[in-house]
């Protein structure tokens, strides 16, 4: 992996603090899972928005960091559909778009069995 | 406040293991801050983008179920416009729609002077 | 096709200004294609991406009332990758989700030769 | 008016064909508004979700590139609140962010009597 993936895999302190586990990276694209644990639990008891949305965002910056060009977020969207069923919800992200200077992934996230639970979009800005 | 704006305030786990602090509630409107820890940077180092999707999620879904109507997020997107200054983010969400089933709110997220850092809007169902 | 969809696809005026032709419908999916023309250029003379998002909107629409359950657009987004290369564009909406009341689609919009030229996730509301 | 500004307002054939008027320019920020006329509806006779976002996307491109800097449209979203109430939707565009290279603005369509129908947030890209 370039040094700068590197950095953002190993050095993310969101992943450890959350569980992330990076699963797989190539060019332009990226994979994680967590298990899902009481502190992700929001007010009615179920895997915390937020917590989803930054796995997501996990594997988008990943993905989008694959080429060793440092590239930050500018916007995401993200759409829920479910309830996760758990113990374990994966992540995968996929290229759209790899422009000079902008840069568009999708990520879908997944119950065990496969059922889409939420779907991301992310737009990357490529600072050099 | 309404029963089930205490059970979100008072039993999301993620805003205990994040460190949100919810400042003030209204009908229609939440307010909240985070100090930020080493827990909440991403692998450059700044404050990563999940943890404030997370605070402005936290403000939505407290001002969204201010009625007392359980209220679920569908859909949110994010803008960042800047690396937060430290030590602190607010997030403030007022209300742009509250129609019977689906509901629209802003979150701004700001440094202690003000400065605006990332916009978010979220879409919210009316469970019942 | 139902009452609600033959209406939506016969009816839609914004079709007929705009020149969408309708190529393909079943439930939970629709293609659609526009010739671009001169009435649809922005001020830097390529395609405008308010009219993009009108194709975009239009399969969404068909696609998640092809069920014959009156549903509208709660929100949509939409990210631009390239200029498209004329003299087509294309547009295919895929089903997402399928709630009772909350429905997700996402639509890519290609050039003649496949490239893929922007994309759009509307959030639908179904009505009854 | 700037060069690209004059270009943009003057030379957009989408704001002919639906008729967008434009009242204010300043730097970074636009006001329009258009007659809702017959072939703006979609199948449920409604003003088109399509035509919304154009005119939005309309007064968020002359507010980016009202600095002169040629801007692109890289990614927006719309949320949809209630059907117009006639005759007339005006847009107004407020810039939340103005980077070197990334620009944000917001948009709201309101009726006559100030009801807001919709908001928009677009992302833009500035060329050079």
């Amino acid at each position: 992996m370039t040094k700068e993936l590197t950095r953002l895999t190993t050095e993310d302190q969101v992943a450890k603090l959350l569980g992330f586990e990076l699963l797989e990276v190539s060019p332009g694209y990226a994979k994680a899972e967590m298990q899902i644990q009481s502190s992700h639990l929001n007010g009615i008891g179920t895997l915390h928005g937020g917590i989803m949305f930054s796995l997501a965002d996990y594997v988008f910056a990943v993905a989008a960091n694959s080429y060793g060009t440092p590239t930050v977020a500018v916007q995401a969207g993200i759409s829920y559909y479910k309830t996760p069923s758990g113990p374990i919800v994966s992540a995968e992200s996929k290229e759209l778009s790899n422009g000079r200077k902008i840069c568009s992934y999708e990520v879908e996230i997944r119950d065990p069995d496969g059922t889409l639970v939420a779907k991301f979009i992310g737009t990357g800005y490529r600072k050099i």
